[in-house]
């Protein structure tokens, strides 16, 4: 019987990866990974200097990426049945080999691989490797503190209803905005509605080579990548305490 | 010129650090960490394999641990002027040498070298390495995703005003307590108030080889390690699109 170890890879640099995931990367003989259709892969690309020779490759590619509303159905019926079949074929794979899912960030944290893991648990041995978030990488990458103190720290989605957004936004010291992309005007107008847009960076390819770290009113699109972060710092102001 | 290099470690075990830490701390000739007075210093505990036999090592050691009120003038006055004083030592070691500080969990979340960092900006050449931060150790000892989909996930200190708490904490999916310690008893009324605790784990010395996993209401305990992260976790609901 093999094993499933979901590999966290970090941000995007290799050399901030663990020193245990650096070992099973390079140590693996079966490796999957999520990608978009005729892209490499965020996942595939952080490991490219690392891999074995030799190493077999499954590339799971998601069956759709714009070409049909996000929040459709359709698109919802369509990952579902993708997921299933992807843990069907993991399992079977573990039946004989260690086959290591390459994982962008911390793969609890976020992670599309929870997908499988929720998919997987129980009918095979499953091991997780701890990563540094994505968004650690675009706050070191800014270069302050992104909390201190007794700041309070809210992770949003983009995803988000815009008057949910501002309203955490407004009620929050730290901030992290995920899932940017086709948000991003969205997210700007909520910043701008709780008065923390003039605070806000845009980090676009944190860690990676082609980084760029800007101030958001700086940016004039009305698109990013995908998983470019939107951060606002904490001031670490101590609050009064209730004892 | 030398430089201060700080050093994210990660969550405690040192499988975890990153490859460039790993690299960073065994190369280094001279390193500095933050501990309580009689003890060890868990910065310290973390990399205790891996420091060369020849190291110099300068213990920054807190003035004051518990004999004085943590949120009196006093204790304020006297950390300021303990970080005061250790920036200007550390400058002035930089001048002629590397040195690295030695930091638990990632820097820039929450990190205790930040009032350093604030210190010793533009007086000499400082880099900071990312780290895995402490929560996603405990994440990760649950072995359940922390947050998925449309999640929002709050960060909270155990020391704000237990009706903040309780207020945030319902109005949050995934949930990160940190700062626990004395303030135990009052997460505890706090996340019963909001109807989550019985959702609630405890996870003490996370990653670390006597680490423990506890949901909360089986924990009677009035305290815990000031480091104990209590933890509750998302569903990864979808909430609905604005657009």
């Amino acid at each position: 019987m093999g094993r499933i170890i979901c590999c966290g890879l970090g941000p995007g640099d290799p050399d901030l990866m663990s020193v245990r995931a650096d070992r099973t990367v390079r140590a693996a003989k079966h490796v999957a990974f999520f990608r978009k259709k005729g892209q490499l892969g965020q996942a595939r690309r952080i490991v490219d200097g690392l891999l074995a020779a030799d190493v077999s490759e499954y590339p799971m590619e998601y069956p759709v990426t714009t070409e049909i509303a996000f929040d459709s159905a359709e698109y919802t019926q369509l990952l579902a049945s993708f997921y299933d079949e992807w843990a069907e074929r993991l399992a079977r794979l573990a039946r004989a080999i260690d086959l290591v899912v390459l994982c962008e960030g911390d793969p609890y944290f976020y992670g599309s691989f929870m997908h499988l893991h929720a998919r997987l648990q129980g009918r095979v041995a499953l091991e997780v490797i701890a990563g540094i978030p994505g968004m650690a990488g675009c706050w070191n990458a800014v270069g302050q503190p992104i909390a201190l103190g007794d700041d309070v720290t809210t992770v949003l989605m983009g995803t988000l209803p815009e008057a949910e957004l501002a309203q955490r936004m407004r009620n929050s010291d730290a901030l992290v905005v995920m899932k940017t992309g086709r948000n991003l005007e969205k997210i700007r107008r909520a910043l701008a509605s709780a008065g923390r847009l003039n605070d806000a960076w845009l980090v676009e390819r944190g860690t990676m080579p082609d980084q760029r770290v800007s101030r958001l009113v700086d940016i004039h699109d009305a698109e990013c990548a995908y998983f470019a972060i939107v951060l606002v710092h904490g001031q670490g102001l101590r609050r009064e305490a209730a004892e």
